[in-house]
């Protein structure tokens, strides 16, 4: 049985969900080869106190795991959310030749929102990009996470004001 | 006693030495805090089968374990070669404010190479970079190390041509 690409960013989505169970900013991601998942990760950031441990580069170091190499080139990742400038950078460091993203992420994206970085062949590799997959479900999760630590801010900022 | 910046990139050099008897790249990093080094790390990319072992990478990783903080705002980072692409996403990630490198990367430098990121404050934060500093030492390590791997490779295409 063959995966629909929606069925793996579904995937990433469920584990952005396990980051918001841990109240981390959710976002998931997976790394695919040969038709399966060989490496699955969400952002672990506040939980492992690593400024380095987004989804992306977890996956990547798992999958590296998984195959034995870090020359993921026969593989695809799939990530919830646009990535940053590290997570595209590692991206390319791994060789990974297609990516798919959900949500678009207008403070830190680089590809096609703060730069436009998978559009120049800059480097010794350059990934293929489709974003928007699953785009309106991957993006929800994070306008409620924001929200949500909006609201807590209000509530202890006002808490104070009492005191 | 105050060590300068050189000598804290001399200490950066040690450890791309470190890297060269395993056979990786040789490039190496130290982050500094409050005037002491607190974390050391050298390229391990084959040595750990990593795509994102990269002496910066590591070594923003284990200043954040030794401060207990992911953000690392009261830092400098010295790191031999100008940062690739990942290294630079992962300096913002972790909001170090002051970088000292030491040779140039043509092929993948994004401050003032391939790239001038660190001249754009397109994100939530804008380290300050100072280049070239024992830029010779740096550099000379490294195209030792090129030039002693493109004589193996000809050694070796001249074994197989002779077989």
């Amino acid at each position: 049985m063959e995966f629909t690409p929606e069925q793996f960013m579904a995937r990433a989505l469920e584990l952005a969900h396990d980051a918001l169970s841990l109240q981390e900013v959710p976002v998931g991601a997976v790394v695919v080869h040969e038709g399966s998942i060989i490496a699955s990760a969400f952002n672990r950031r506040e939980t492992d106190c690593k400024p380095t441990a987004h989804a992306e580069i977890l996956a990547i170091e798992a999958a590296s795991q998984s195959l034995g190499a870090w020359r993921l080139e026969r593989t695809q990742l799939y990530v919830t959310l646009e990535p940053c400038l590290m997570c595209w950078g590692a991206i390319i460091q791994s060789r990974i030749p297609e990516i798919y993203f959900g949500a678009t992420d207008p403070k830190a994206g680089v590809c096609g929102s703060v730069l436009n970085l998978h559009e120049k062949p800059l480097f010794n590799h350059y990934p293929r990009v489709t974003g928007g997959l699953l785009a309106k479900e991957c993006g929800q999760i994070l306008s409620d996470f924001f929200a949500n630590l909006r609201n807590q801010k209000k509530t202890l900022a006002m808490g104070n004001k009492n005191l």
